[in-house]
């Protein structure tokens, strides 16, 4: 059994709530921290709330990232969630911890979409675990 | 401590294939769930991958939904992410294990964003863990 995705579920605590609430400085940072972490963007669509808070998804070719703000306590959520091993999710959880000058980062990681691959491949070799994760193609 | 937000990570195996590889029945199908489980549309895009494969996200009020489509599996990701007692997500996990055909569903349910809420509301009594999330407005 083999896992097509890994899914990074992030929560930031103690952010600079003003940071919180400005779409353009939110989009900015989703859109840097996909392209710093080798996804390929096809897609990405934001909103302002109102009195205050943003969302946003950026879809990649290989999966997605979202994110939600809450303003009013500091905490945004965010997702990174992709496929294949020539991303690195780690780095867009650090573009995203700069930009919203979180203090307080909580990272869940967790495998998805274990299914019978095609080929006998390894997904996770020993030295790669917890960093990147192979190809199935 | 309270949470803002529930997120219910869905894996459907071994649905129809060529049901995942149509984007308008996907867009259709989720368009469909966020109006069943009540939550409130803001945005949304869907993308058809070459040679196969959809992917799709959902802007809703209450936060999310997102997928990801794998034909060649017959599995797709999806996510319902979700705050406040109106919506019911797992409506939509319903609604998509209809479109999607799934013989096999996995429904992992999570909550997100503990904070200290500004008033001691209730946010799980225990007649309704499990199921709906109060508000915590």
């Amino acid at each position: 059994m083999q896992a097509l995705g890994r899914h990074l579920i992030v929560e930031y605590y103690d952010c600079n709530p003003k940071v919180l609430d400005e779409i353009e400085l939110i989009e900015t940072a989703m859109l840097e921290a996909t392209e710093e972490m080798s996804a390929t963007r096809v897609a990405h669509k934001f909103h302002q709330f109102a009195p205050q808070g943003v969302s946003g998804a950026v879809i990649i070719e290989e999966s997605h990232l979202t994110i939600h703000t809450w303003p009013e306590y500091g905490y945004a959520a965010v997702d990174f969630y992709s496929c294949g091993n020539k991303v690195n999710p780690h780095i867009g959880v650090k573009v995203l911890e700069k930009y919203l000058q979180s203090k307080n980062v909580n990272v869940t990681e967790m495998l998805r979409g274990f299914v019978n691959a095609p080929h006998s491949q390894t997904l996770f070799a020993d030295e790669t675990r917890g960093s990147l994760v192979k190809n199935i193609d």
